[in-house]
């Protein structure tokens, strides 16, 4: 079985409060962050929370874009998920970095679905979880 | 900076292909997968994709749960995140892996906004991957 997914795990420091509480900029920014890295929409949802705090998810006919806010922190946990060779998740980290005004950020990235050995472990996927 | 959010990179294999390909069936166990686990539901997208396979997000008040299905491979990658400490993303795991009738699960869990050290680095965090 080979790699179906990749999973980039963003975590958005020191951004912009105000930006992070607004649920259309954010469903903007999102949806722009989509088509950045050649994504194709096909649905989303966006819902703000009281008292603050914004969580939405864009659908893409290549897997999903994710996000939560906490303005109160300065602070946005995003997830971009893919099984398109083609989507560049990347562009959509530098451009959401930017549109954030984020300070700093933390990236991670995860295989889904991968390679297992004989055991029926995910041997490539832990590999390079801890090498 | 306290750790803000919780997350399950949940993989099921060897699932009954049938419910993988089941938009009904999936929506409806990915709502109770959020109810199992004490979320609160907010909203919620499924989409079938042709030929096969099928991605569906449950925003719910403590984040969200997000499930991508790959029949052909009896594969199903799921991602449950929270920020409530009354969750229990496991009881959703369980449920899942015998609702899916998956022979295997790997589970990997991760703090999202985790604290940060004096050079304002996720340490806690890092130690936890990498340690």
């Amino acid at each position: 079985m080979e790699v179906l997914g990749r999973h980039l795990l963003v975590e958005l420091f020191s951004c912009d409060v105000k930006v992070l509480d607004d649920l259309s900029a954010i469903e903007a920014f999102m949806k722009e962050a989509a088509r950045v890295s050649r994504a194709t929409i096909v649905e989303s949802v966006f819902h703000r929370f009281q008292p603050h705090g914004i969580s939405g998810v864009v659908v893409v006919a290549e897997s999903h874009l994710a996000i939560h806010t906490w303005p109160e922190h300065g602070y946005a946990a995003v997830d971009f998920f893919t099984c398109g060779a083609d989507i560049d998740y990347w562009r959509a980290h530098d451009y959401l970095k930017q549109a954030f005004a984020a300070g700093d950020s933390e990236v991670k990235e995860i295989e889904r679905g991968g390679e297992r050995d004989a055991v029926g472990r995910l041997g490539r996927r832990k590999q390079r979880e801890f090498g």
